[in-house]
């Protein structure tokens, strides 16, 4: 039974957060007295009750976390079934379907679509599916039975392979729950064509959170020499060349990546634009310095340094080190995009370690623009850790004659 | 003379953010026994100075303000004359021309350019200047003479009228100080066709921080009923309407502000879809919901409701109060568009106010992107007060049924 039969009693007080909007309930806000947290596993359906019983909500547990129990349902009981999910689906899939043409994106972002723990990436007539909670794992059959009935997918793949996953101490899991699915799915991005390696790729094979910001390229990298760290893929190096830059060189350690770059540069007819340096982000930039290589515009977007909040420090001092050292092959005049995924980076720390990074690079920056996530990842207002994306678009000034 | 002859000596530790790239001096960091602030009028040049001697750069002097000096040569001693400027307004003109075709823009934006005090907002053949301190109006002869020599504009006009000024008890002034310049200048803002009033309308007549925002209407209004709030002339609504919104109805208190609305609309064959209500925007948004109107778009672009840091608290109510009302009349499903240019309303903050005036409203909010600064106000990335303008694109959900 997917009910909320069972009870979780918040402490006095503790429920000012959620009846404002947010949609977590952290351990200590239980009163364990009345709710034991070891009387329930991951997934349990629970009605969240204030001190003084009034309901505030269904929630599912992750009895085992800091944040022990995901509300589903605000101020009603509901259970965890298709009839629930099926709305939220639709509702998600409208406001997608409303201004993204061409059915390529993150369909569910998790709590801002009222699903806590759930992310769906669409690639057309295929989806790929995480789960960030043990808890959400419980209710798959819920999930890809409304999926299948919204959509009639061909194939829906499971990639269960998060880290967050891991360090909750579960196994990984990739696996077709539905239909089938090819080792790549093609999908467009601002008009580009691309091949997302969906089972062995990083995340769900593709990022669809940085589309506003390369869409953004067209005005950038006409007729210029781009360097694309990171690259993954080529998700930005690409549809830079595919937007009129007069060559790209597209660096990753990986050379799994770099077969997808070339295969996604001749996908557009873009192989004789598109070049690939397998090494290192920092050795490959130290290198092309040493070299006196330098680029009109450098695209920097690296994996999250600051994982968690503890790393905070160490990570900024990382993000400063490889944006000074992008800094260091960019011509005067060009344009830094300076990327970060890290939830616990804010963005104004983001500003200041880039003019940290100017500063050590003995040059001056001014931020042109500034991206972050579309309409296919939503931000909860109430919970600000649903906002994780950003880039800066930066000028690095001509030095001015002293 | 505008030579820096005199120093300003910085109390001992005190030049550390100047040293990290901070333009201003507060007037608790000056060593006062060495210099006396009253022995400085505005706009003197100085030679800043660490406390152990060492030259930090030069800066002009604003003896009356928290802000007492603001550099204009970092690291090194430069007059404040033309071969000082010219450099600094090729070099954002050149970044200007790179990304902004049609030659309307904001030319020179303040401290980010490098020009302390000073606005320069370009539509074609004419300028319009404003001075934000008394110091860099003294150099007026300097800046005119150097924007004649890097643009021959038609006309320069100096609308020395800001709050800012009134505050520092300077007197207004709207000047022609270059050429001719007529009552309204035509611009083009994303291919839409304006006639700004730049004697009699607000700042500088017309307000180009929101284009990139404006930009995004495309995705948004085609189609739609939409309602643009503080309208001043059409700069949304117009946009709205010419990137296909069925219809617009433009609310300003100001019968002038409406009557550009009607014109811009006019000017680019807009009329039958573009219409006006002329009412104080509380009222207009309360009027239409008593009436049971809705709309598919609401654009809220009010003024700066905190103008200082210390009306902050006010302020925020006020911004909630407003998105409240924007809020009741907008459909479900639909989406508000709800910006601030207050430089001392975080985004964050912005974001939970709307998370408020969505419970208040009785509905939810998921932010599906958001907006600021372009290329023509960039943000310098070590003065945070540079970044004022924020624009949150919401969709208000569909109630989910109970």
């Amino acid at each position: 039974m997917n009910d909320p039969s069972a009870d979780l009693f918040l402490r006095p007080g503790a429920g000012r957060r959620l009846g404002a909007g947010h949609l977590w309930v952290y351990s200590n806000e239980v009163d364990t007295q009345r709710s034991p947290l070891g009387r329930f596993s991951a997934g349990d359906p629970v009605l969240v009750r204030h001190a003084d019983g009034r309901a505030l909500g269904s929630a599912y547990m992750e009895p085992q976390n800091l944040i022990c129990a995901r509300l589903y349902a605000p101020d009603r009981t509901q259970a965890l079934d298709v009839p629930w999910l099926l709305p939220l689906l639709k509702q998600a899939l409208l406001s997608r379907e409303a201004l993204l043409p061409g059915s390529c994106y993150r369909l569910i972002y998790g709590d801002s679509d009222g699903i806590p723990g759930l992310v769906v990436d669409r690639f057309g007539d295929y989806l790929v599916l995480q789960f960030h909670t043990a808890g959400i794992e419980r209710y798959e059959a819920v999930i890809v039975t409304a999926l299948v009935e919204l959509l009639q997918p061909r194939g829906i793949l499971l990639r269960a392979d998060s880290r967050s996953r891991r360090e909750q101490g579960l196994d990984d899991r990739i696996a077709v729950v539905h239909g089938e699915v090819p080792a790549e799915v093609p999908l467009r991005e601002n008009g580009v064509a691309f091949l997302a390696p969906v089972f062995e790729g990083q995340k769900t094979g593709w990022f669809f959170d940085h589309r506003m910001a390369r869409a953004r390229l067209g005005d950038y990298a006409a007729g210029k020499r781009v360097l694309d760290v990171y690259s993954y893929i080529g998700g930005w190096g690409v549809q830079a060349a595919a937007f009129g830059a007069r060559e790209v060189c597209c660096v990753d350690s990986s050379a799994r990546a770099l077969e997808g770059v070339a295969a996604n540069a001749r996908a557009n007819g873009l192989q004789d634009r598109v070049s690939v340096l397998q090494a290192p982000a920092a050795e490959a930039l130290k290198e092309l310095h040493r070299q006196g290589k330098s680029f009109d515009l450098v695209i920097l977007d690296p994996p999250a340094f600051i994982q968690r909040r503890k790393d905070a420090k160490k990570g900024l001092k990382a993000y400063q080190r490889i944006n000074e050292l992008a800094l260091n092959v960019l011509e005067p005049g060009g344009v830094l995009v300076s990327a970060s995924c890290s939830m616990h980076l804010a963005r104004a720390d983001l500003l200041l370690l880039l003019q940290g990074a100017a500063r050590r690079s003995g040059c001056e920056l001014r931020v042109l623009e500034q991206g972050g996530q579309g309409p296919d990842h939503p931000v909860h207002p109430m919970i600000p850790e649903t906002e994780y994306l950003k880039s800066v678009f930066a000028r690095k000034l001509n030095p001015v004659a002293i």
